[in-house]
């Protein structure tokens, strides 16, 4: 069951009346009412309102709030507010203040500032969670339970350090295990007590941005930091259950987020919720893939869009107003990815301190007659009169591509072979690939069951897990096409070569050995050579960053490198394996090689477009109900057209059949209803 | 009265006899002749000398110092040495030791490196300030008392925060009242204990460069901080008043320098005096534009140039020499602006420390057979010719120029919309264009009687302090031409923003209100489009960073938007208010624009260039007694040509007479007093 | 004598078999043999296993690993294991942790981590060089004691500042001494105490990357610094001494390392050992005289590589393979210019920690059947077959370049006139011109005898130590010829100014007086103009970053200024001094003018080029009982040519005879005993 266990789609966003007087808030509720919105996330920074000090509770406020919202149509979504602790707990106990990476104790201030070890804001937070699920267990309003907010940070002091020995005593049980784990022997770092071992810093074992000189060390600091704010989000989320077993209980996630294994996170949350932010530079793909991998957490189960901005962000560089019509079509971009709500951050906006210059539904000026205001109000019927036809609708897809946090920070603190390696971006590059294409992609973990794909990627699969080698030749022996590329099978989950060659647990499976790993300069290139026509492919294309040179132990070499004292060396190989292939890709191939290559590979799994469409015109599906519903979304800002072919579909936002060559106006979105 | 309270013109500089012996101090005496120098700025960083211990104080060298330069004619401008405090009160008093923004506790060295709210520090300067005075109270030689040096920095101790609290007590009375300033409801930042505040750190609410969470409590930070260090500088002025009443007391400012709000600082100084330097990048306006500013700091007074190089300084990345000429055009510069003085940083060169590669008047050779040298006696000579003809003469201008530093701060502190925005590169585009007239402009603070301008041009008048809309107002009433720009009225003094529709409370002055405000991308660019001819102006100007999408209330639309979804809504209006007319330039324009626009807007009030030259040539001028003095400065490298028209003219600095079409040669000065 | 103490040419490198098992160990000894390999530097990173806490030592192991390799051919550089602490130490012992130059302490991590200044770190390390002695004295294999690894950083501790006064005291006995070499009374820094003097830091007289209010202290503390961590290595010096007292004890230096006086080491250095990692960008004349600089270090004693990569590193951004034939190449060209070793960091490579993608003899694979392995074994072949022909060959040279690391500390810490200015790269400037030509330079301290040489160039002499300038002019008196350039003579060893007129102490000598100094933009630039011809020179040629304003006073005007307002100044002037010439270049010139310039010197003097070339083949001899060995070297990836003229050579690699034509392949080397 993937449901997301709402009711309806929900519309609406952050709300934090606290920051203004009682008529601001009639006004609002007159508003909400015209835009159609039905949800407000509250009290998410309310801590030192409603607790004074450690005794006082004050929920009147709250109470008249969560009130006043249900009396006029509008559900709550609560915040437990622990994303701040209040300026007397820090005065009173500076346990709850963090220190960073540099040694530094912090001072009050800012937000994400308590240390997830302070037994002082784990016992608070965990108590203000309790407080409020008994007061609110019963109130109709409450629709889902918002724990703390965009968890995040890191934290270097005593108590993390005292905890840090604790997770590894759990983890490795003795010191020789501990050791040979590291390899400590390596510049002498041999421990002989556990309270030898410190925390890996900028005052120990790291420097620079992400550079550590023991990386054993490092990834499991970050295994355990994001396992003990895991921990503090679940003694919120048991005090809430406790009073509450059957609520809707979640936290804001941040898409690819790198300081939190978020497939561990998500066990603990009965739904996925995320804030999406893109920045000026990401591309629409990239939005899309973030989204699929929210869907992913949690197999595939439907989750809320808990934040966007209606037009512009404060923390870019340069806040560019989101263009008319653009928060529409990215509003629609999520829901085609798998979203149930439409939330905005913010409802009003604030007036002073640093997100005073954030978009809001209710802009400075204080009516709605603005165009932010206009363009929320239209989409907000829109999703009225769009009911709950995608509500708990899902996303198909026959192609999965892995993605793996304790892979992703084992990759970047490697010292060597090149800075330029970047796993989300190579993980981007052939979910783009797809994405272009129409052909929807599922953003799945390495506990994933793999047997309903057909196609499965694993970019840069540097790290391999027990069992997930074998886990690939099941599935490449059972017919399935797998596809990895340079710099993968190289270590265990110790970030410890696996010796005796690359792509070590990999190289069966592959029918491959990569000898050397050739770091390229920005601006040095390969070339990439078919030995013969491969689908679309034909002749040469650049590849570079990394080249792998290896030799083939029995898989087909479908192309070769045309350049460098490797040239003729395979660079592309394909092994047969049961009854499937396994291929690897040695370099990073340009844009135009991967589309070949991809298509190929689904074409030969069968597995076509959703629709055929120009560059810019993405095509997403939900299916409910043996239904398919195709979203249909411009990110250009000019006209473009498209071709149904024989079919006829029902375009649900304006009711209009369409059929043959359709135009779709820029930034236009078509929600179709096939026939 | 405006009188700058110097009896003459006087020339000289920075001298550190202390590192040096007798025979070269006598060697010294010489050359001064040689030059003209007939002032020396001594005991600046003497402290530690004078001063060996808690009780001890030693006089004599001092005493035969000034005497003997005053036997040799050379007066005075005496420091009190309190800009570096001495080592062993670093050692036995560490509360004298800054705290940086990091937390870090400073060590001994460097300067500029005592606590503002030190005791120790507190207690010693003034004394030493004191007993200066005592001793020296009577002698002929002492021509200016010079307090501590360059004050500056920032210190972030336990007894700054101390302080702060008192500060923000008295600021705001009650912690509701903070509260509310501050927005703190904000991200749960509710104060219920004064000591429950911390300073805002890097370790606290600020990060980066110049960012902060809480923009409220960094203003007031920015406040106590220029106050902390006032306050220090009053303590040593009321100890020299309390000797020599009637003394003249300064220290030297640093024009456009942030941390200090020099508005506030001139009210206690007897006379402004800076410190002249300009980078390797710097244009000549905006050299031009700063010594507006300090003339502006007591509204028009004359000033001291307290310290410029005679040639090349040392903390550039690459210390060009100056050019020959280039020394004597930029101290004439100096005087058309306003100086009464012409000082240089140094006399004589140190041979050891950090200034040894800095420019001075006796270079490391020793002698006076040097280049720099002769030009510095060239135009000691030169001043002695002129005498006091310019001595206390105004600058007199019908334009006026806002700058405000509170305003400064709050822009600067603010996370969006973008972070291009630079508050004095927009007052130095605004003044360029009138400079680039040879039409003068007065730069003044939001406390100045603006009942005496014609125009009045507030660029990015961000916050509007209590009073100053009506100001605005009646000012415009009264016929005057104001003009302000994009990014303005948009927030009270703390930083809060007036809701109801921006510009807040100038939208009604400037009959408009400002719906969006869309940041550009450094290479994106809008264009303003005329709809009318207006002075030069007509057709299409190139505009950028920040564009408001804005609704004319009653406003002439001059120019619309050319490009982009808001193409068509205006950029450029005009209010008629009463009398007289308010201006509001709604994007960033190109030069070019701005020519044009203020040139018709000067036009229209009749006020015009005083004389028409070539780029590069600049005019000012000074008035005395009736007499009106043209200072013709030629920027260029190469020679040039204006007109004097009917006019003539006498070049006090030649004693030639000259008319019609006059020539000035590359680097020149010409005075011209005309008939 | 300056025999290299070695019986033979060694080949091997780093090992660390405490990182394996034992099969791995006996794998190793196998392919050691198939490579050539007889010497194994083990022991480098062991402390913390020989030595688990405060009186335990456990040398069974390494009893084992010594007599296995000696019963196996290979030889042992025996490290002292004290490059990095236990991590019980740091525990028990915080004193051994660093303390940064912001303050903080470290904790444990990472290497180089002893405070040199530490009692426990002084008194531990002697005690371990003592044990290793005392065990191993008698053994057979130990070939070579090899001192910690890689000496370098720097600590600002409390134990640091105490012995850095000290330190003090024993250079200036007195304060007046002190505060007079400091020129304190700049900035009012007079010392009453020693006490109330505190290291140099950030948190005092410096900022940013090399910057200090007080070059006086910074500069003694670069030498504190440098002379505590030399205590440290002579603590262990002595400690082997005591028991073996032939031994033969080094520690691996690594070139231009700044932040070592690697002369004044080097006398309590049985022979220099060094690690040779050029980057990405390192020219190859710029490995050439890092050797030259190793072998200058002692006089020209011949030295071992102790350390160079196989193939890839892993600390440079983008990690390149070593190219087929490179290793070799490289591998020739450091025993070219000198040593008599050739070995490698490292023989297996490691699979955990930040050294595990930097290349290694035996890979992860852990066979012999690689690209990498297959070049070491041919190059271990030829070596053999090389045997002892080269073995204490010393490289002859008429030219001399000085070089001094007080002169480096002191120019890079100057604030003014240039950020530009480079020592290093200025050196390699004028290296690389008779690089180029295949002239042999030696690199020489300001203590070598310079009688031996035709020519000195000592490029930017910024600081000129007591007694150098005499020695200067009794070499040119001689008939030598000395060449300097801008920024020379300017600063006496305590960086204090030597005033009377530029060039200081050097302007007798070089007949010229240096008025001012012109930094130059990055992008400007001037020109040198040849008044005559000379040699090859004529016309014009580019300069830049530095100009000297000079006078001749008495030296001939080679050529003159182009530009600026300097045009038709001296900027190459030659003065004729005793039977010699003392040249100025008073601008940074183009390569070209430098080709010219110091060809034509070279050509004055009767030195030729050992072989004429093309650009990139590099030749390089060493000449043995009256025999000279050339060594030809193709930096280039494509054959080149060249001629032997009338003589002919003995190819010792191929044992093919030469003469005329000869071709040599791409990366090719050529050993030729001429006959």
């Amino acid at each position: 069951m993937i449901s997301s266990k709402l009711p309806k789609m929900f519309y609406g966003g952050d709300y934090n009346p606290e920051q203004w007087d009682h008529e601001t808030h009639l006004e609002d509720l007159r508003m909400f009412k015209l835009a159609g919105i039905d949800i407000a996330t509250i009290n998410v920074f309310s801590w030192a309102l409603i607790q004074p000090d450690e005794v006082t509770y004050r929920f009147e406020e709250l109470d008249q709030l969560i009130n006043s919202l249900y009396e006029n149509g509008v559900y709550v979504c609560l915040a437990t507010s622990t994303a701040a602790h209040p300026a007397w707990m820090a005065k009173k106990y500076p346990d709850v203040l963090r220190v960073d990476a540099d040694g530094r104790k912090r001072k009050f201030g800012g937000r994400h500032n308590s240390c997830p070890n302070s037994p002082t804001y784990r016992k608070y937070s965990e108590k203000i969670a309790d407080k409020l699920a008994e007061r609110y267990k019963d109130h109709p309003a409450v629709l889902v339970w918002h724990i703390s907010n965009e968890y995040g940070g890191d934290c270097y002091c005593d108590n993390c350090e005292k905890a840090f020995r604790v997770y590894l005593k759990e983890r490795y049980k003795t010191l020789d295990q501990l050791n040979q784990a590291w390899n400590t022997n390596f510049w002498g770092h041999t421990f002989y007590d556990w309270d030898e071992i410190v925390l890996p810093s900028n005052l120990s074992e790291h420097w620079g941005n992400n550079n550590s000189t023991f990386q054993g060390i490092s990834l499991d600091y970050s295994r355990f930091n994001s396992d003990s704010m895991l921990d503090c989000y679940r003694l919120e989320y048991d005090a809430i259950k406790k009073h509450v077993p059957d609520s809707v209980v979640t936290t804001n996630l941040m898409g690819f987020f790198k300081q939190l294994d978020y497939f561990k996170w998500a066990k603990y949350m009965d739904i996925i919720s995320w804030d999406s932010y893109p920045g000026l530079a990401t591309p629409f793909s990239f939005t899309a893939m973030a989204h699929d991998l929210m869907r992913g957490l949690k197999d595939g189960q439907p989750f809320m869009l808990m934040e966007q901005t209606p037009s512009q962000q404060n923390w870019q560089p340069y806040n560019s107003l989101k263009r008319p019509g653009v928060m529409r079509l990215w509003s629609y971009q999520t829901i085609a990815h798998g979203a149930d709500t439409v939330m905005f951050f913010q409802l009003r906006r604030s007036i002073g301190a640093c997100e005073k210059y954030h978009g809001a539904v209710i802009e400075h000026v204080g009516h709605e007659n603005t165009r932010v205001f206009r363009e929320v109000a239209q989409l907000g019927k829109e999703l009225q009169l769009l009911g709950d036809k995608t509500l708990d609708a899902t996303v198909e897809s026959k192609v999965a591509i892995v993605f793996d946090w304790d892979n992703w920070w084992a990759i970047e603190k490697s010292s060597g072979p090149t800075v330029a390696l970047n796993y989300v971006d190579q993980i981007h590059k052939y979910y783009a690939a797809f994405f272009r294409r129409n052909i929807q992609v599922d953003i799945v973990s390495v506990d994933t069951d793999l047997s309903k794909y057909d196609i499965v990627l694993a970019p840069v699969l540097y790290m391999v897990k027990p069992g997930f080698a074998a886990k690939l030749e099941k599935f490449v022996e059972a017919g399935g096409t797998f596809l990895t590329t340079f710099f993968s099978g190289i270590v265990n989950e110790s970030d410890l070569v696996t010796t005796g060659g690359y792509p070590g647990e990999l190289r069966k499976l592959l029918g491959i050995w990569v000898e050397e790993i050739d770091a390229l300069l920005p601006e040095q290139k390969n070339s990439i050579v078919l030995k013969d026509t491969y689908g679309d492919l034909q002749g040469k294309y650049e590849c570079g960053m990394l080249c792998d040179l290896l030799h083939s132990e029995g898989a087909e070499v479908i192309a070769e490198y045309g350049d460098d004292f490797y040239q003729g060396m395979p660079v592309v190989t394909r092994n047969t394996f049961g009854q499937g292939e396994a291929w690897y890709v040695a370099s990073d191939p340009e844009e135009r090689f991967l589309d070949g290559l991809l298509g190929q590979l689904a074409a030969a799994k069968n597995i076509h477009p959703l629709l055929e469409t120009p560059d810019g015109v993405e095509v997403s599906a939900r299916t409910k109900d043996g239904k398919q519903y195709l979203f249909v979304m411009n990110h250009n800002a000019t006209t473009q057209s498209y071709e149904l072919g024989n079919g006829k579909a029902q375009d649900l936002l304006t009711d209009r059949e369409l059929s043959g060559s359709v135009e779709i106006e820029g930034r236009g979105v078509q929600l179709l209803e096939m026939k």
